[in-house]
């Protein structure tokens, strides 16, 4: 015996989410059909206007329903200096620090051979041009420290660098509020080779 | 800063299923539209498909698209036998037990005053004319072994008995495969309360 075929089947569809297996995604139809139908008609607008309305912003990549983001249309912000993020989720962070006041490159990945995603799928080609004809002075690399991070930030500096272009990697070491004894150890060794002279 | 509106409102819509925070809502949002947008795409109808065709069964108050429910439809099944359960998984569980061929009556919750979820919320009263009017002989309760489930369990029992059903309530004790080194107190107190002696 299975539940009736229109449950059934958004039980399925739930599934699509991240890190929704067969017993949540039944949680979820049960929760919304007895407790939360509004919702779940809310949800199910809500979702076909997001994929109707959000793609990639022209300039950075980054998902948005306008040609042009938010961000690359400020003409406040220093034109000059570009950070590269992987994820959208990654320029929400640094704008949460508000440490920053450039304007991003989301790659929406990373470099990973294995996959079969090279440098045209994330854009970097297009990238390298517009940072050498926009007169970028500086690019700043906001990888992710990862296997996969590390080598896109690598591929992109190397090919940087040759067109006369500042590079630099965001700093690597132990988190504000971490404790020394409770940190790996490459955090660690990236923190004792990244260190700076007090002055 | 914050998403574009589109972005940041499947976000907020995503927030109505259970167990998921605005972290969690974000990586799905962000997965869908970078992923799975056919995903997407199929949540968002089944969604609407579900919410405007599942009711509920009018003999036994379970999901269904149909007015009377397959399972109460089924004249191959007991009709003189009907458990009464909490949830629509609640009932699956039984089902795929195979240990019962009997009829169900889903309460949709329990009794719980202190959320004024007295006896007609969960149809307590049609259910006791039913049973009544239609000669059932036996209604095994299996709510939940939790107070609030043990309370609508002694409250229908009450209720069923002046009727003169017949009521039974499901064992509870050491679940199979399970170790009594790891089985809580109460459960082990339920189990030799409900010892039986061996034939």
């Amino acid at each position: 015996m299975k539940y009736s075929p229109a449950l059934q089947g958004l039980i399925e569809a739930l599934r699509c989410l991240p890190g929704v297996g067969p017993k949540s995604a039944q949680r979820m139809a049960l929760h919304l059909l007895e407790r939360d139908r509004e919702g779940a008609v809310e949800l199910s607008q809500r979702l076909q206007v997001a994929v109707d309305r959000i793609g990639h912003c022209v300039q950075c990549r980054n998902l948005t329903e306008l040609e042009v983001c938010e961000i690359c249309a400020d003409t406040r912000r220093d034109a000059a200096t570009i950070c590269v993020v992987e994820t959208p989720a990654d320029v929400l962070a640094v704008e949460q620090s508000g440490s920053y006041r450039g304007r991003y490159f989301v790659l929406m990945g990373h470099l990973s051979p294995i996959d079969g995603i090279g440098p045209e799928d994330l854009g970097l080609d297009r990238f390298e041009r517009r940072v050498a004809e926009e007169g970028v002075a500086e690019v700043i690399l906001a990888t992710n420290p990862t296997v996969e991070g590390e080598a896109t930030a690598y591929y992109l500096s190397d090919a940087l660098r040759s067109r006369g272009v500042k590079v630099s990697r965001i700093a690597h070491g132990v988190p504000l509020g971490g404790e020394l004894e409770y940190v790996d150890g490459s955090t660690l060794a990236h923190a004792f080779s990244g260190r700076r002279p007090l002055e």
